[in-house]
């Protein structure tokens, strides 16, 4: 279970209205690389993940990914809590004000609404490793596509802050592949290793 | 933020292997009614609730909601983690295993997969909390259905109290949509007034 | 069945090409609130409404929606009928008319299509009532929206007729819900009640 | 706007619960090829038929498809309202219950809900008639394929009246298209005439 | 199996960058009449089509229709390549950018993705033939509107081409749809026949 | 473009009608790991791929992945090819049968229909390789479990075949990665590099 405490990991504090900009970072809300899609691969994988130290990272980054969303959530809102609906018509944010105003509710930057085909939860711990280290990098890249668009420093600080921590968290994913692969026993063990795989395909035949 | 405590809200101890009933269970996960649909809803309402008592009222079953996933999930681990294949082909769990072996991912019983579309953050205090309302009754619907289908008393046990919760969110709104209707401005309150926006619309015409 | 009478329930009267209040009003046609989803939802819930007089009430909402569905695509096709095509570049409405020209199509102002996962028929009575009460507002919520960022008097005229009709609409939903509370037996009333669940539970036990 | 008569276009007198046989049958109401699909296109694709003769058709076809949907969910109605909760566990129909009781809620057989791509108003007489003649063969096979599979004399009737019923569709449509190739103007007809085409193409290059 | 052979059915040569252009024309890449959409539903229908010489058609324009994508994909590549992120801003590509940089992804203009929904293969000769013709007319029309967008000479000439194989793939199912219902013995053959189908229905009673 | 070659990759003869088989094996077809999702993600990042050679490999592979999905659609097809409707009655194959006959259609096992979604391309070249090597995993664990649950050797051989080509792709996509994190210039290498990743900050800061 969780216990919220009513802080944010990294400060938030946005003085300029601006949809336009909440429009885009939206997708690291609900997009197919955002916070939420982050949190919910790893919070579902640990269950099946068979090296316990793994499947504790998996909750701790888990869980730290919520307070990612929380702060994505808390810009968002900062940008569009002030705003008056003049300002949604001029910076297209008018179409996702017609069906949540200025309510916060997880969706792409160019309006898919979140959903769980964005990542996997395969039962293979090397594949989710592999899952979670593309995920890693594809949340980065959104990142630095956000840091190119939006220049505005009190909205590029924590946003930095985001990416960085995306990139510990990459190499975390690869010190845990690298004992996946010491420790897996040869029932498990497919990789980079077709000789081995010869030999289960026969057993089974 | 969120500490993670690694205790499950109530007791989950299944000693019977059946992906069957995990098959079931599981849209209470990543179902249209389920635990990560409830706290996705609560977390995204939370910002725009202008009533800051009721913006922690939701802070709170968010919160408690995840420890609910939680509970779910260990029911539907503790059901497979020691299925073998031949125990997935007897229990029509195939389909779901070809995808995922035995790994957690957030999908109804019937296959939809979990999405943002299954919940609504309107950004307007009456409406929120009337999803609100719905969205417990709803759960409470879907538990019923699985205590009217298994028969086990070691899933019914950790069912029957997140049914209970249920009940008790359900009130909590309630009480909450009590208040909100003293305490909004006539800027927001349209429950059950025509009167006043008939007023309302004369201002803007 | 139905049968088609060719009038609309309020008059629409568009004189002014304007795609871009299209766009956003589409939201009422294959929004997760709008008319065509209300319609649909009362229409399947009724089946299964165990108070007769409840089903007659769906089925009646549920085709009134029918023809608000109707008048919001009247507007739309008014605002476009005589769009040139410069005029959907101008408007930001040139990618809905890349797949769809000037045809009417059910989708949210944001692009979601139309899905069946924005509503729910739970084949309970209370849980069904929840439901209807909270769409309403959802709906009477967009058509604040709406009435928010569009000033075109001969647009703002049939919407608020439109608003008005949910208002009553949630009502009826209300009266309704009373009347379930009393008349529903021990077998299916959960409303507010748990020393009843308590007893249900043990007896299944 | 349409006028409710409380009767069935054909009659439907199911007396044998049978929830396998909904499952499959309820494609009919919310599967790709449905009622509701058929419905939906042919109402919003009849705004901007410019032949209006056939948008009359549209109007006529798209309420028949209605009283269509109004069958098949009487007949799973029928099929399943005396459902005992071991009825749907021995019929597979248990995924369904779970979310939907005996509640009445448009997806395919295999589980998808029912959704706009499924449908394409394209905003082209002749695109849409295309449309339309594949819509009424497509609907016309799964009426084929439901009668290959069940058995049932008191299902099959009004089944068989329903897909009766998609053959005059087709022919109405056939008959519309022989019309409109006639009607529009060389603004509009590239129907089998690329000389045409390239004339068009000169003059706007 | 396929080979490639490395060149455009028809050469590209765009010069000019504008993400405007290529967030419309996305959708022949990966909206629901697109080259993506057309080539799967024609190397799907294959393989159940009962007429080989048909069958070996499906499999030459879905082949056909992959160089098409190919051809959609570069005009997009060229488009965007030397793309600047201020570039994006200014084209409203910038919430494309977020989730993808410059890459490309298969979505319509309008931001949904790619899916399965968006074509049909119903194991039905005449019915996936008339599918088909649909499908051709359908992406007929997308051509014709994405020539009424956009001026651009170097981005016309491969769009006319692509649009003239369009009406050509028509014609070759008009002409296969001809023999089909010449071939087909009496199994299969429910085109316009409803004498023949009465008998039919009257064998299975 | 690609010219089509009439024979498999490798040999596909399966003597032994099996809906239940097909159900479950369909997910290489169309599910979210199988080979048209490959074939798509592999085609779609090849064009901002910087590194030519990569390039390259991304189109040889995702033609292959073409032939690997035609092999997994013969299999299907030659297991349902000669069905009877009882087959599938009795197979868990109906509520598939109803909306596709024996035709194909690209869906997941559990019924989720092929979409975007389930792949990235994210125009950066270290996190498009990344996917593509938890892809291969993925794909490799899906063939994985269809070889724990599927016996009959007729159908395990080209299944092994398949998977043994995953591994290769694995391997081969490794290089690719190893080849990137040498050849780019600092503009675009942010592999486990935090010192750079500072400077990009600061200059643009």
């Amino acid at each position: 279970m969780w216990n919220y405490e009513k802080r944010l990991q990294f400060p938030v504090k946005i003085t300029k209205t601006c949809p336009k900009s909440a429009q885009l970072i939206i997708s690291q809300f609900g997009g197919p690389d955002g916070e939420l899609a982050a949190s919910m691969r790893y919070l579902s994988q640990r269950y099946t993940m068979p090296c316990k130290k793994t499947a504790g990272l998996l909750t701790d980054i888990g869980t730290e990914e919520l307070a990612h969303m929380e702060m994505i959530c808390a810009i968002i809102y900062q940008l569009t809590k002030d705003m008056k609906p003049e300002d949604a018509k001029t910076a297209g944010f008018d179409a996702y004000y017609i069906d949540h105003t200025s309510g916060l509710w997880p969706q792409a930057a160019g309006g898919i609404p979140f959903n769980a085909c964005e990542f996997q939860s395969k039962g293979d711990a090397i594949t989710d490793l592999f899952e979670d280290l593309a995920a890693e990098q594809k949340a980065r890249t959104t990142y630095d596509n956000i840091l190119r668009i939006i220049d505005d420093p009190e909205i590029r600080e924590p946003i930095k802050f985001l990416r960085a921590r995306e990139v510990v968290h990459f190499q975390r994913f690869g010190e845990a592949l690298e004992q996946i692969k010491d420790s897996l026993d040869s029932n498990n063990y497919y990789y980079f290793n077709p000789e081995f795989d010869k030999q289960m395909m026969q057993a089974r035949k």
